[in-house]
């Protein structure tokens, strides 16, 4: 069964396929400079993208792991969130506090997804 | 490949299956005044019914990653997990601090399991 | 499908196959007193030997999540992982920061790989 990586760099792939399956690393915002909304807005974006370079997209995800520097930040998180799924099916989900790569980093989405 | 949806809700479905794997979402304790113990006790229960409605069981899951707000709370977490898998095979697992949804949620456990 | 459990133990097994899929569990190092270099070294090593175990290596990881106590051990948690890949194609990756089973414990790696 193939495996075929997106964008391998230094030290991770963006994306990985195989056997049907779409596994994209863990995104963060560039613009650290946005609130929780426009964070989520650009990590939902590239999300898309790299679904869409897997062949795939948003209504095939299967879990989704949001990670959160302020869980305080739940709620404005989920009103991006839920309109970016819009009418779909949702995926399953978890969503947790965890420290990111920089203080300023406010979410990291982890998703998987079928092709 | 079909994927299934269980109560798509809001923001999450609580199971997606796709490809003879359930993808169970985070699970946690509605009863939030209860301790460790009655925390983890309710979260499997929930997990066994939602495996059950994905047409699978606690003997084919494969990974459980299990969030604790309390790192110390791991030991009286695993007196009730271990009792729960009796004589069954156990599955691989990671087991981390993490800040959870309120304050008052002891545990978070994401199982993924073969149906 | 078969579900094969390579050292099931009292609470998790350390690596689960299923489908073509290896699920190694979360690693962390038995030498606590190493620093972040060294314990990752010895993480990536014990990952190593239950791949093999599953007949599988590391070329064919899909996603590895790295879960460190310290976030500013990236770097040098990096300084380990890149070499240890060489110029294999880089799996999916989540690094996050989160609390492990004891202060001393500087990270815990979980991959999941092809077969």
């Amino acid at each position: 069964m193939t495996i075929e990586h997106i964008d391998s760099g230094d030290y991770l792939s963006k994306a990985v396929t195989h056997n049907g399956i779409a596994y994209i690393a863990g995104m963060t915002a560039t613009d650290r400079s946005k609130d929780i909304a426009g964070q989520t807005a650009e990590v939902l974006e590239k999300i898309d993208t790299y679904l869409a370079r897997c062949g795939t997209d948003k209504s095939k995800i299967l879990f989704a792991t949001i990670y959160l520097t302020n869980m305080s930040d739940k709620d404005a998180m989920n009103a991006v969130w839920i309109p970016w799924l819009g009418d779909l099916q949702r995926p399953a989900r978890a969503c947790v506090g965890a420290s990111l790569a920089s203080p300023d980093i406010l979410l990291e989405i982890v998703v998987t997804a079928a092709i």
